[in-house]
């Protein structure tokens, strides 16, 4: 068993790890608590319900995505441009080594819970629709940037940084679906076509 | 009851309406049959389990997204690239209809499942990534015909295709996150740049 001041963290762990290798009605709390180590009354010690350990496994992921994907993608050291597609190649680098330890591409925590969840639990729709709100404040920042540097045209920022997260999250879905990581790689030059794009205002 | 005759068509139909509303694991045997006005005795008469109804599911909508979408929207009635834009704009008119009726925008069918299962189940997998392969086939014939046209340079048009799937499943997945059906058509244009872009050959 692990101590108490450990158990909130390890159930969060064990509900990202279970929740991504299968899904969410594939967990069930018992085997939550077995992975984790602790006692299902621990559990609701920390937590309400399996929805509540999940918006905190949410939140926790998205601090973790900003820092491992979004923060070192889209630092200042490249162009915009080549900040957006390294998105792309960092997201094959976070993929990779579940990847090689599961066997299977287990894809975007957001996006899973998003498409399974949606049309079901309003709480973790919004959670997931805040976390991707702010992905595309992130990104349209450096759609602007570009567009202040002339590396792309006059577009409206807000919709193609829209259309780059649209993007981002179907080709890790199709990388999902062919378990094949590295599509993420083979795929991630279209964005800065997207970026490019977007809806030009001087050419409508 | 319905009368046996009926009742594979009828089961079929009810696997669609219910795992689109919920999930796949969000409906048991028990509420397929329920909904389809059928004993459980006889879902064994036509399906083994719950996965053979749902591969036959899948690959009857393949034939309606095919009939609903694709062949309409890539009918030689436009230029090619309009054609592709044109997918966006019908799987709007797809969606309408049961988002008004749900309140829900539902997704597309085969990237619901796709993400809830493809890391627990391979036949399911297998027969959604065959259903990509086809439609990313039909449009890639699209992209040549653009290529041809002059209307996108020498672009891998294999490349272009996939990443459009990937653009239009991404569109799909962020208007179910944020439960705005209209961001299909918002977006819809950002995929004639992802189409001449691709990876162009000519200037790589």
């Amino acid at each position: 068993m692990a101590r108490t001041s450990d158990a909130k963290e390890r159930l969060l762990a064990s509900a990202l790890t279970l929740v991504s290798e299968r899904s969410y009605a594939g967990v069930g709390v018992q085997q939550l608590c077995e992975h984790a180590g602790i006692k299902k009354g621990s559990f609701y010690y920390f937590f309400k319900s399996k929805q509540d350990l999940m918006l905190a496994a949410l939140a926790q992921q998205s601090q973790v995505i900003e820092q491992m994907i979004f923060t070192p993608a889209l630092a200042a050291d490249l162009s915009p441009l080549e900040r957006i597609e390294r998105l792309f190649h960092l997201t094959y680098e976070f993929q990779k080594p579940m990847t090689q330890e599961t066997g299977r591409v287990l894809g975007c925590f957001f996006g899973n819970l998003a498409l399974e969840l949606s049309t079901q639990d309003e709480p973790i729709r919004h959670c997931i629709d805040r976390v991707f709100r702010a992905a595309v404040a992130s990104i349209r920042n450096t759609v602007e940037e570009a567009i202040k540097a002339g590396e792309v045209p006059e577009v409206d920022a807000q919709a193609t940084a829209e259309a780059i997260l649209a993007y981002w999250e179907g080709v890790i879905l199709l990388a999902k679906v062919r378990n094949e990581a590295e599509l993420l790689k083979k795929l991630a030059g279209g964005v800065k076509e997207i970026a490019i794009a977007g809806k030009k205002k001087t050419n409508p």
